[in-house]
């Protein structure tokens, strides 16, 4: 297996899904070692770094990439399995944010009230521990929690000639924020454009559903994917698949839609699956999903709908290509 | 400790929280052995049983109660450990209703298409094994599920002097139809009228986050909850504990305001736990939460905000009084 | 036609919509001349009575009525013209009351900010000019505004048993808080106990649609109402006729929904009333709908769908029922 | 004043907002006479040409432009007087598409449900008597409804390097879908970019608020527009002025939201406008908000917040920039 590494430099670092030349061609088959930078560029590493001081106006959820995948095709399904996340800073950052997060008014949920108080927490990571420590700012309270990397931003450019900034997030992907996109799990994202130009980034060093307060524990990531392709068959939107789940995620406003979009692709990936009749899709989802949220924060809200393989008869997904590449990630 | 037995005659059922006159006045420190009847009042029985032929417009989710809570004020808190939860039969029923359920437009997210077709899927319990037998209608496909029992109904009077049907789920509780609510969960709610007025029903042997298709593995249940009270602390919304977690359950359309409910409950609950600042406990949930959905389906949709207890630092909820019951509920 | 009288004492208020004793039973054709108390109990009088301290936790929105109308049942048609709406006061009063409102986080749409300041404003009516004169706190700004009396509240006695407070909206009516809803128009409920038990009250001497800060100019009013009944023909939702146009207000969460709910009640009057294929009065309504927004800040938001009689021909709803008491209003 | 024509060759059209080369360049003060293709790129002409046939995947919503302005730089006020709008052929068109509009389910409020029937209308220009002819499809119902040409797309290049299509509305404008953008009109929107890089068109002979089933009375457009620059003072959404009346767009979901940001705007307008405090402000608009939805349809809903000037003392805006472009327009 061809191995790829890649570092940005800060000059490479790329803002948006669509839009941006490729920084590498790369076949299907790859793995590519990347580094990514966290969601403030690495500029905010102190409690007193305040998001407004720092970072400002300067653009956030820096990309790395995108990858032109040799071969892609719109309507393709491109797939990135993640082989391994390592943090590659002993230290993760989240900020209270003005205007922003999921318990606050902000430019859309728009109120006349004045903002939260802004805030940054530094979180240090024991990695022989495997924990990420809590400091709270007010009090002396501190806990250590355990390390959990993901990534919070995965994606294709977009359909119909779309450039959209890194904290979007839609049926391209993007900024889901999805605590499921770990290592050992495999992403399905639908092709728009030659090559499919997919990039990472937004790793997150723990983060809880909804990440509620707009931000995680923000850090540099150590990325190992395999990427593979898989001709046709794009889904509508991201599918997940690990050793013990499928998952759907849905983007969209309000969260119900997020969440309904999100069903409705398992009730079709379930009935394409299992040969079933949609109703009995319908229902045999109504009694089997799980629904961790996202974020509740981003411009558009996520919601994952997420079936247990163990409950269910054993299938294959695309002639088992996460059991493939779950077995080549062991060997990079 | 007393123990009181009441399964409802036919006419003894209730299908509203408030309004109705105490079935019994119990002592806090009470056990209850108690038969709840289906959703359906237990006339879905076959897959030919089709809710609009069978159910129509009669009433749905019969009440077991309501309870007369002695010494409960408006203000306080009333505590129900639900220490068993068990089948009463050997089949639960799940329907697709026309106009019902959340992947189809219904009269509030109201549009012009057909409904969805009507169905009655039939699920046979297995108490050895422990399961529910799923079997598609169109296909012969089957397979079996993990028992799961939950009450989908529990609810105080509401504030205000209203009468809510047994459908709608609020500040009150209700028909929140989390499988949160499960064996070994004790419920926190805030009491609204002199008594409380309590009730439980709507048993599901199995329900997915969400309840897709608007209705559960429906079944009739045997039911054993352990009544207590805490003075005053009465809290804005339904607080869940069990031995792994606390949760809180928001209430509310659209969905991201359930969400919210139910997060911003939660600040305020770990901010007075560990003596918090909201701000601190606001990125502490944010790094921490789980939301299993309940229900996007009824009036208003459900979302639970989970924290684990094993992520935080021990500390005692109204003294204590979930680990007493919890060993009380084991010599019912 | 007989006309009654009803001034309610401070105890005969009513605050919800359901279960009250009706104060009269009247026959289809009376004419009620009414005084309906405003939202605050008449308790906010000047700028320093603050929501919280002179109201605080006391219902509001009193009601006037129930009314038991005679031979109405279930299924059948009340209906309310509204003849006359006089300001029974010279000033009338707003607030801005903590975490209520259209353009604040509230307990459903929870943050953890802090609440917008509390306000209250006096209005003063000039009957004569016909106006209300806004007065800034802050500064020395001041206009006057046109009178536009309206009723803020108008419901029936909800279906299924419930009791809702008058704040709430839904297809009973109730606190729906249209511009709409004034002099010269007539409401179509449909009836949902035996004799409807309708009441009116929450009148508004102005207000702009949406309802921005949760509170319009709310006055005491003086309200002539004559009574109706169609037999059957129950709508859905509450229905307007007046002079110039038809309506249907939808209320609901979110906002989307509401106008769903609106506009496809609009689809099927339209249809019945031209003998329209439902497509074609989808298509029809696209291009004739008015869509002023009720509020957005009650329980349930409500919108109104509207399409000008001007517009399309002339059809007669109930066999003219609203020119019939348009003219019999003008001797009252 | 300078005028420049242009009427786009087929070729020309853009189907973005941003991304895309002007086609001139333009100083302020200059009158454009512009040509604007229907939202379908003039390919609906009968009622038996439906949407998926005969435009399918092709990209709608063609634009005229993007046009440079001279000057133009980011934080500044473009400034686009509508001085006419002058239908181009004499029939119009509307479609319902399949999984498309307001009253049916689509690929993001996602059901299981079968969509719609498709269908075609062809809508008659009658230029001398200002009308367009409905027929319906079913039946021989037809009805002349007035002409009311508005422009249902008008937008500048996005902030922050996104290219968005020509669907879209968000703060940049784009796809709003308003009625209030017609002949008389002035617009203000924010400059994110050198240039500004405008564009129109989605011309609608007539427009129902909401455009219930996604396409109004569609149809090329002879427009004429004054286009001026104010430096600085940059809205942070779409605002418009008319001899009668000031008014905000706001874009977003759920529809809410659309409704908070332009009520939140127009609070700030009118506290800059008449001195007041925002209290002030937010009680002025309470009372005199008018609230005509744009669309309910798009990615994002559209709803107007809109106060008449006549109900407050006069005040300029921007220097009377919208008096001096109305004379103005009367001498091309």
């Amino acid at each position: 297996m061809e191995v790829v590494e890649f570092r940005p430099t800060r000059e490479q670092y790329r803002y948006t899904f669509g839009g941006a030349e490729p920084v590498a061609v790369i076949d299907p088959g790859t793995a590519l070692r990347l580094w990514t930078e966290d969601a403030f560029g690495g500029r905010i590493r102190r409690h007193g770094d305040l998001f407004t001081a720092v970072v400002g106006d300067l653009p956030v959820n820096p990309q790395t990439g995108p990858f032109h995948v040799r071969g892609a095709e719109p309507g393709d399904t491109l797939v990135l399995h993640i082989a391994a996340l390592s943090p590659a800073r002993d230290w993760g950052a989240s900020c209270a944010i003005p205007g922003f997060g999921g318990l606050t008014s902000t430019g859309r949920t728009a109120t006349l009230q004045d903002p939260l108080p802004e805030r940054t927490w530094i979180y240090s990571v024991d990695r022989a521990r495997g924990t990420v420590g809590f400091s709270a700012l007010a009090t002396d309270f501190t806990v250590d929690l355990p390390l959990a990397p993901m990534l919070g931003t995965v994606g294709v450019a977009p359909a119909q000639g779309e450039v959209r900034t890194s904290m979007a997030a839609d049926a391209f992907g993007g900024n889901m924020d999805s605590p499921e996109v770990r290592a050992g799990t495999t992403c399905y994202l639908g092709v728009n454009v030659p090559g499919a130009l997919f990039s990472v980034g937004d790793g997150h060093y723990r983060q809880g559903e909804g990440e509620s307060c707009g931000t995680a524990v923000e850090g540099a990531m150590a990325v190992t994917l395999i990427v593979d392709l898989v001709k046709g068959h794009a889904p509508a939107w991201p599918r997940l698949e690990s050793d013990d789940a499928l998952a759907v995620i849905g983007s969209a406003r309000p969260l119900e839609d997020a969440w309904r979009i999100s069903q409705v692709d398992m009730v079709h990936w379930l009935a394409d699956l299992h040969r079933l009749d949609l109703m009995d899709a319908y229902q045999l989802l109504s009694q089997t999903a799980r629904t961790p949220l996202a974020n509740v924060v981003d411009t558009n809200y996520s919601c994952v709908t997420k079936v247990d393989k163990a409950l269910l008869p054993r299938v294959e997904v695309h002639e088992g290509v996460h059991d493939t590449l779950r077995l080549l990630a062991a060997t990079v």
